[in-house]
């Protein structure tokens, strides 16, 4: 597959400086200007002044886009305050990212700067690092990527079009990781882990199923446009199966924000969102495994059996590694947590809490695997052990800084979006692809949702409705996953007809989906309230919730895991569970004394309420 | 000035890309080897696959970063919990860093890579970005800086070194922003604004007195060094003023933190720390314009009262933009705050607040002003007139957010300068300037702070006692601002010693001063509890207070300023201070009933208690 479109990976970038990734181009149109400027104090404050205008011009771009975001959370309040629930605030900042792309592209017209001829070198690739020797003296450059060289032909406004364009990887890098961090951080629900098992079936089996069914379809799709002429390029089956990984993640965004204020019901909830927060992990490492199929004869696309193993392999490869890495630092940090005192000063804890998920994302791009995978299970495993050491203080902090975190990503990624619309230079809409597209899209969730569903209540105490299935079937938003996924690589003929499609399927489906899913739950009548309150009662029945929650769910591994976690795992990793020293074997007393901190040590071998007490806040803290 | 080593100025760039910042170098050493590859489809492969492995480096370089901020932290902790004042948590953050530098110079041992030569391009200038025709396609490239030629000869390590070191505009884009504005954010106490008058004098007058006098002493320093050859390069008399300004810069963070555990007098805090946030402003202004300076025959350094002129106005130019912006960006935020009902979301209201103050810094970086003082101003603000206007939720939110980003920020430089004094290439260390150096500091400071205080004295009802005096001497610790300022330009050899000499300067002011201070406190007697407790008994004392603690200070303009703020500034927006319908005009009427929200329309209107509530809340707020 040919990527060399695909920019060199600058791992994290900071906000700004996104803005500035297409700025510096304009500057270098003033390159020819300045050729007779001669005299090196003359030419350090010539290339100085155009740095500080490239730095000028980066900061006003980065002002558009604050602004942009300021309306944008003015106007969702505005509709939150009129309690307006047509629009939701991700369809709102894509409306005015379109607005702003529009205005961009048509409404203001730049006077191109003297457009000079390209440098030419004699080198026979492309470096990401380049010395240049400019009149005896070295000047470092680094690769930002391949230029189109139709440039300044195509639209009116290519400059400035180009300007507020930026580098893909910096979705990967830096608007994702809090995003999907959240989205983990956030699972921590006992209904979550009451229905574990189906959450996994939709999001692992499932999510492979609709890539599959949605390739199947789309090369069905593309056989017919190229029969029928509309093909303008090439486009491969794995190019299909790689449209079917990206098109089938589902965005938890909107599923977060309008079930959690309707509050519907608990099971539905944590089905929809446990599903669509995993399979974010799932259709990322699966188009980077399509991505890694290549066919040994690397000019046929023919099917061969050896690069589909190799396939598989990285992806049970990546998969399991960005889930090992995630819950080791995971399990790091709360240990840390639970055997120093840092508690008693919050900022510390949350500074560490912060890093060591940070670090997380970066050890898992360092040892090559997908930091974002390995970020979605920290977030997990943090939730799950770390969070309930953490003082009051911390939770709330934590919480609080990636719920911000996360608003001001999504809010970007979504606004963005909208602008992309107009801004990017090579759409290719397809009406055939796009209609093709939008069916693979039904039938590619229709055949993970309801043959899923069967066989799970098959096993399941308490069924999936048929009315639970058909919103889980309507409420499959695409959102900033499949934008990011399908950005990354724009090179090819396939890949741009992939991201226009993409781009209005994620429109289509925020707005008329996201729109839509108020009245559809009120009509499929599952709209109620469920308020969960602890009162006295409710200690005297904690035992009995306890193994009932969990018995529910009857596969049997399910069960095992919940054993293991509750004997094992919590005492260790948390303040919470009976004393390891009754769950461990007699030998491993001393270590089992010394993972006990002396505080649990004390409380569960001197009381009985204690443990009782320790018990419902669990359940307290599982629920709310 | 020859500026030439200044890199392009990147703004904004998020704290991982900087450690990319040098990395890039390294797989630019393996060009050459890929030299033979030929053919379009297996360049793209090569570029791609060193594009990631700069990409692993990058993250693993990123990681280090994580785990030397990590490591300082539970040793924080550690200090802390064992009460240890002797070292504050930024001197360690220096330790640290330093063994990392030395672990990075003498213990780890790469074989350098192929060294390849350098691409040679026919230009006459090095331009921000570069197109360049490799084999007929065109290729993107941006400008990271110049590239000294001794490259692979000085240090051993010099590639590893290169990798740790990154772009110094990423300290005035990334991370003194966050530093500046919570300084600003922290102002808001009463003891602040009694004192303002004093804190102005010391912070404006006191600043460019002490980088005079500083300015003169090393430049008789240089001129000795020159007498004894000790000279290896030019040393201007603009340089010795730059070194003036940036050493004049005393940094708030340790007085924050020493001042606020001990709880020492509260006036004293009030004149050091505000003198010290308000000085970053002053000296990063002086400096900007002190370089600014070019006399009209380039080539002569002699003096030239037209640029002096011009320098005087950058200078006040500079800092009257950006106090005008940073003001006018906190009251469009305290009227957006006040007139919408936006606390009802705390989540909203906390985003608006931190793009409204980021877009302070990104809108005055656009408008060629300095980004950086134009933050310090909005948080001033910010804190006087819309933290009123938040909701609880959101204060708190909004404090402890900024409040976690200045403790990363700050660590994250203060490690970065442990590091730096190893992984920086061209130290030039000269032992006579290091010794006038710190003569010389002494020198301005004393000039600084007494013949001000004298002068101050005369004036103020309290007077500000000669112990106080030799704290304040004492207390002057330089820090992030002097880095910052200092690493940003290192081309010349005046330039590189003064980076050496500043980064000393730093490490004992931090060392000894920070941990001298304690003992120094208890041996002038000053260190007292002071709590300051509201009772029932305020209430009736209230008005007396507020009319007594502002006439305190007998300065009429300050009398003035505070008259303008209570009557017309706090009123207009904020829900504090007496409607706008008694103090304005009958004439204004419409507008001040307009712009007084139906909220404190009616309680002003109706009672007197409330009202008085008002205040207390108003003295409380001003005091906690």
């Amino acid at each position: 597959l040919a990527r060399g479109g695909r920019t060199q990976s600058s791992l994290g970038s900071g906000c700004v400086r996104m803005a500035l990734q297409g700025v510096c181009v304009l500057s270098l149109c003033v390159l020819t200007a300045w050729a007779a400027v001669e005299g090196s104090g003359l030419v350090d404050a010539v290339s100085e002044r155009r740095a500080e205008e490239t730095h000028r011009q980066g900061s006003a771009v980065a002002v558009l886009f604050t602004l942009l975001l300021t309306t944008t959370i003015l106007t969702t309040w505005l509709f939150k305050h009129r309690r307006c629930r047509l629009l939701h605030e991700t369809g709102l900042a894509m409306i005015y990212g379109l607005l702003v792309g529009v205005v961009l592209r048509f409404g203001v017209h730049v006077q191109p700067d003297v457009i000079d001829a390209p440098l030419s070198c004699v080198s026979n690739s492309s470096p990401p690092a380049l010395l240049l020797n400019i009149s005896g003296r070295l000047y470092e450059y680094t690769l930002r990527g391949e230029v189109s060289d139709t440039q300044g032909q195509d639209a009116p406004n290519a400059e400035i079009l180009r300007k507020v364009t930026f580098d893909p990887e910096v979705f990967f890098n830096v608007l994702l990781p809090p995003i999907i961090f959240h989205a983990g951080y956030s699972l921590k629900r006992r209904h979550f882990f009451r229905n574990l098992g189906s959450i996994l079936s939709y999001a692992f089996v499932g999510t492979v199923i609709s890539s599959f069914v949605i390739g199947v379809v789309m090369y069905g799709c593309v056989a017919l446009m190229s029969a029928l002429g509309h093909l303008g390029g090439d486009f491969f089956f794995t190019d299909c199966l790689f449209f079917g990984a990206i098109i089938s993640a589902t965005d938890p965004v909107t599923v977060l924000a309008i079930f959690n204020e309707l509050r519907v019901d608990v099971d539905l909830y944590a089905l929809l969102f446990g599903e669509s927060a995993l399979n974010d992990a799932v259709a990322i490492v699966l188009s980077s495994s399509i991505v890694a199929y290549q066919p040994v004869s690397s000019s046929s696309h023919s099917f061969d059996g050896g690069a589909m193993l190799w396939s598989l392999g990285v992806f049970l490869g990546v998969l399991s590694g960005s889930f090992a890495l995630g819950t080791a630092a995971g399990f790091i940090t709360a240990l840390v947590t639970k055997l120093t005192r840092l508690r008693d000063f919050p900022l510390l804890e949350t500074s560490l809490f912060f890093l060591m998920s940070w670090s997380t994302f970066l050890f898992a791009e360092a040892c090559s695997i997908t930091g974002v995978v390995a970020v979605l299970f920290c977030g997990i495993t943090q939730a799950h052990y770390t969070h309930s050491n953490l003082s009051a203080e911390s939770k709330k902090r934590t919480r609080e800084l990636f719920e911000l975190l996360n608003f001001l990503a999504e809010s970007f990624i979504f606004s963005y979006m909208g602008l992309t619309l107009f801004s990017f230079q090579h759409h290719v809409f397809n009406p055939v692809f796009i209609s093709g597209a939008f069916l693979a899209m039904f039938l590619g969730r229709a055949a993970n949702i309801y043959p899923l569903s069967f066989l799970l209540n098959l096993g399941r105490s308490n069924r999936i409705s048929s009315n639970f299935q058909h919103v889980m079937m309507f409420a499959g938003l695409r959102g900033a996953m499949a934008f990011a996924l399908s950005i990354r690589d724009t090179s090819t003929y396939a890949r741009q007809m992939m991201f226009s499609t993409t781009l209005l399927i994620v429109f289509f489906t925020v707005w008329v989906f996201g729109g839509g899913t108020t009245p559809v739950l009120s009509y499929m009548n599952i709209r109620y309230t469920h308020i969960y309150t602890i009162t006295q009662m409710h200690l005297n029945l904690v035992d009995e919730v306890v193994s009932r929650s969990y018995s529910q769910d009857s596969a049997w591994p399910i069960r095992l895991w919940y054993t293991f976690d509750h004997n094992y795992l919590k005492p260790l990793l948390t303040h919470s569970g009976p004393p390891l020293i009754k769950t461990l074997p007699a030998c491993c007393s001393p270590l089992a004394r010394c993972l006990t901190s002396s505080q649990d040590y004390q409380v569960k071998n001197t009381h009985l309420y204690p443990a009782r007490r320790c018990l419902v806040s669990e359940i307290l803290a599982l629920e709310l």
